[in-house]
C-alpha cells in the first residue's frame, strides 16, 4: 500500500494495477447487491441482447476505483468524496483489466485531487472511464479546527 | 424484479429498497477489490481519523445503484451507461440503508433516463447521493439497424 501525502503527489503522477474478473468476484458482487439482473446471471439472455455471454456488473468494474484510491493514489490516507464512471464497452468474466489513475488536478485550498481513471481490458479496449475527487485523512488531534 | 419498458416509466416515478450493511458484505467487497485500506479494515485506525469505527467502503454503498437499476428501475432491461456518486456521511457495518431512485428526466431520442438517487441510513441521514444514466436493452433481432 502507498502512503502518499498531498504534497508528495504532483499533477501527472500515475499508478496502474491489474485485476482478473472471475466468477468468484461476480458471486461476491451478487452477495453484496442481490442484483439478480439476467444480463449478469444468464448467458442465454445476454446473448439474446447481443452480448457474447453474461456481462460483468458495471459497478463491479467501478468498485476497482476503491482500490485505486485506497491502495495506490494516495493509499492509506485516501478519502473518496466523489466518483463518476462511464462504461463504453462490456466486461466479461475472464477479462484481465488494467486500472490506471492519474492526478489530473490538485486543489490546495481543500487539499483534494481529481483523479482521471481509465480501465482497459486485455485487448487494450477502454471498458470504463472515470473521475474521482479524493481527499486525505488526517489524524483527529492534528486537525486544524 | 421489475420489467418496465421505457414507455412505462414516467418522470417522477420512484422506487425504494432497504439493505443491511454486514461484515459479510464488507468481506465480499474486499475479495472483489483487494482494497486493504485500514479505514475499512482497522477500527483503531478509523478512530484515530475521527470515525466511530471502521467505515464501510463508499463504493460498496455505490454498488447498490446496480441493484436499483438492475432490479427496480427499470429492472430486467436495465443497461447502466453512467454513474455519479458522492458520499456526504460515513456508513458503518450494522447500518440499514434505504436506496431511493427517481426518474428525473427522459430522453426520447436515445431512450435513456436520468435517475436521481439518494441513500439514507436508519437515522434518515443522507450517506450517498447520485445520478445514473440508464438505457433499455432490446433483443438483438428487434433492433432497428
Amino acid at each position: 500500500m502507498n502512503h502518499y501525502t498531498y504534497e508528495e503527489l504532483p499533477e501527472g503522477h500515475e499508478e496502474s494495477f491489474c485485476v482478473d474478473v472471475t466468477d468468484d468476484k461476480m458471486e461476491c458482487f451478487y452477495r453484496i447487491t442481490q442484483d439478480e439482473n439476467p444480463l449478469h446471471r444468464d448467458a442465454a439472455f445476454a446473448k439474446r441482447m447481443g452480448y457474447d455471454t453474461r456481462v460483468a456488473y458495471g459497478m463491479l468494474t467501478a468498485s476497482l476505483l476503491s482500490t485505486l484510491a485506497g491502495v495506490y493514489l494516495p493509499g492509506e490516507r485516501s478519502l473518496i468524496h466523489m466518483v463518476e464512471t462511464e462504461f463504453p464497452r462490456p466486461v466479461y468474466v475472464g477479462d484481465r483489466l488494467t486500472v490506471t489513475g492519474r492526478v489530473q488536478e490538485k486543489n490546495d485550498r481543500f487539499r483534494t485531487m481529481i483523479l482521471k481513471v481509465v480501465i482497459r481490458n486485455q485487448n487494450g479496449e477502454k471498458v470504463c472511464r472515470g473521475k474521482m475527487r479524493v481527499g486525505f485523512l488526517e489524524e483527529k488531534d492534528s486537525r486544524q479546527l
